[in-house]
């Protein structure tokens, strides 16, 4: 178990101190609005260079956010964890005879995202990989609904999915999408080489242009009238299937598609 | 879409009209401390009759649940769907040439309810089962995070989840409980015939007494060091599995156990 920072870092000169030393990784920092002077510059300048997202909002959510009225105009939320780069990620699996990637195309949720680090982990997945943008990040939330996975699994923060898809096949992994409208049943598919699995957010699926880049689009079938499955659910049933295969050897549905 | 009753139903006379008229189903009735009389006599004698749980609470309590202070010391908390009987769960059934039931032993957090609701009903589930203690019902928030299932998924819940097993295999049906402690591969049981599925709730799993009147104790492996699955996560994985089996016909793992 490493030791695990703060969720929460408010105070000008402590953001900056963390900014100068980039030893804390941020999910991002709130200002108060109309902040200004030398210290902010240097705050607004500093999260560009290290690409951490940066906000301005009114004093009251500051206050929500920090839990405290002490917070100088600064709240700067700090990741449950440190995340590894792709590269990391990339290394560890080269090393692996069929690594296990997941994909999490912007889920928002964090007992979600929780929910499918657990099991990602449980199902021996090596590593995670989320997207910078509209997707939440390993907070203290997403790390307690993890029940604990969080601290095993390496989990790497990307600018662009699509790039990132990309370099996977390059390093000879097969990539799907799971999207309820795949071409594809989930069985149909063999799960035994080298596989990255997408699992699009809560609501919006996977993005079309992600989905295109993927080597295809499976779904789940469903028989009742419910029009989707929970995104942790179903990342579940689709790593279980890996799993089930690679435990068996392949054994697929005949005809590859319905 | 049935008409959804209110969640929460607040008043000595709305409560004690509706326990006379039977015609709504309550998931419990909470009664200020102190409160006494006639009509509060008359609202225990039918709680009792219709076997609805009922608590006294301090009128602060009472304040939170009704969202108001006009409760005049009398909330209801009305069921977000009507339950159907064990009886209409079983008649429905056994028109199936392979029934698939769901009985959950103690699911407290309603968005697992919902996200296990969700799922069940996805994947042709013919109806669930719930104790009518320890575990949570059909409340709004259940409703929600089902995304709409519980409209047509029947849901029935039970005094004595025992007793009920033992109906269940009188009218021919295999049920395995999902514990971690199983003893056998959940890949490796046969689920072609009629089969009721039991779930355990977070952190205790299914009871013993439960588990021991069952046919058989599932687990689903785990590689990582998480010690367990999200139960809607495993729910859905042991579902689909039984839904794979019967699209190709049962091939399960050599051994039988592992």
């Amino acid at each position: 178990m490493t030791a695990r920072p703060l969720e929460r870092l408010y105070g000008i000169h402590p953001i900056l101190e963390a900014l100068r030393a980039a030893d804390r990784q941020f999910d991002g920092i709130y200002l108060q609005q109309g902040r200004k002077g030398r210290e902010v510059e240097e705050i607004l300048r500093l999260s560009r260079n290290q690409r951490i997202r940066l906000d301005f909002r009114p004093r009251e959510a500051l206050d929500r956010m920090a839990g405290s009225s002490h917070h100088q105009g600064a709240v700067g939320m700090v990741a449950a964890k440190p995340y590894v780069s792709l590269d990391d990620i990339l290394q560890a699996a080269s090393r692996e005879k069929a690594p296990l990637l997941l994909i999490l195309d912007g889920i928002e949720d964090p007992h979600n995202l929780g929910a499918i680090l657990r099991t990602a982990e449980a199902a021996g997945t090596h590593g995670v990989i989320l997207p910078e943008r509209r997707a939440i990040g390993l907070t203290a939330t997403v790390a307690k609904a993890s029940a604990g996975a969080i601290e095993y699994l390496p989990v790497a923060r990307v600018t662009n999915l699509s790039r990132t898809i990309e370099r996977l096949r390059d390093a000879n992994f097969w990539i799907y999408a799971l999207d309820v409208k795949g071409t594809q049943n989930y069985l149909a598919v063999d799960y035994t080489g080298p596989i990255a699995l997408v699992i699009g957010g809560e609501g919006r699926g996977v993005r079309p242009l992600v989905a295109d880049h993927c080597d295809g689009r499976v779904h789940i079938p469903m028989s009742g009238r419910v029009a989707s499955l929970n995104a942790s659910v179903a990342a579940g049933i689709l790593l279980y299937e890996v799993l089930r295969q690679r435990a068996r050897g392949a054994t697929l549905m005949p005809g590859g598609t319905e």
